[in-house]
């Protein structure tokens, strides 16, 4: 299963592609930064995210899209600007039919150092361990995004079980989608 | 010139379009409401966004988008909504090279009736009266689409003036872009 993680921000998104299935060796197939200029308008910006994104699709064909789901706790200009980053990476995966799964930061911390809680100096200690690299990806982004792709990698079968057991279960009338 | 206003929502996408230049009378072109299931995955509701808001623009053409600027004092769980579809209106006007404006609510109120604290129906009846309509158009987003578009007709040439005006003044390093 080949996995891409998109980290999203309007400044850098950061992208990780990684290659493995539960219990099995990880393999990075690549990892880096999509930009945009600070000084662009927003529309223009999104533009120039979903070119990166598309580009990263082409050369890599992931088999699904892991993008990381967006809070609102943090600033809130940075919050919409990374809400709507999110839109188009999701976008890009969604029209091309990929699977796109939407992970936490905690969940994120938790699945590949153990705690949800994790800074992101051991975050980037644990991707560099896992898929074997010579040193921490930088930026911060781009470990991010390979974090996520494993963080899907590992957490996807047991959501598929999930998923087919809710749908399983007729949902009450006016309850939201989980 | 003609203007397609978009009141972004994951839900529900308003959409109006409306032939005017400031000073002349105001045409209603089109309006209605792009509309994505609620069970439906974030992911593919953005796709169908995308679709219908290409649809809107191939239909009528417009010379400029305007959409509703998004803010967070409101619920967190909508806001983040919100702002994907926005980004994903944005997006694709930006990519046909087309202007995107965006106002805030406030700045739409203002423009339509008088006061940036008008209420739902204060907007409804001035863009029924100033379109020439026979009744309010229903829901509400598409209204405030309308009313969208009309804000930017009548803005647009005061926007351009401040925009030229501020790029011929070298801006500060490291200050942010308005």
């Amino acid at each position: 299963m080949r996995v891409m993680g998109v980290d999203p921000g309007l400044t850098r998104c950061g992208v990780g592609v990684v290659d493995g299935s539960a219990g099995r060796r990880l393999g990075m197939v690549a990892v880096g930064v999509v930009r945009t200029p600070v000084n662009a308008e927003t529309a223009q910006r999104l533009v120039l995210i979903e070119r990166g994104v598309e580009e990263w699709i082409d050369a890599h064909r992931p088999d699904a899209v892991a993008v990381e789901r967006v809070f609102s706790q943090h600033n809130v200009r940075t919050v919409m600007g990374t809400a709507q980053a999110s839109a188009v990476a999701m976008l890009c995966a969604a029209r091309r039919g990929l699977p796109v799964a939407l992970h936490t930061p905690s969940e994120v911390k938790a699945a590949v150092t153990g705690s949800g809680r994790a800074d992101k100096a051991q975050v980037g200690a644990m991707v560099t361990r896992l898929l074997r690299l010579a040193e921490p990806p930088r930026p911060a982004d781009a470990a991010d995004a390979l974090a996520l792709a494993i963080c899907h990698i590992w957490r996807a079968p047991a959501q598929d079980r999930l998923r087919r057991a809710r749908a399983a279960v007729p949902r009450p009338k006016g309850t939201l989608p989980s």
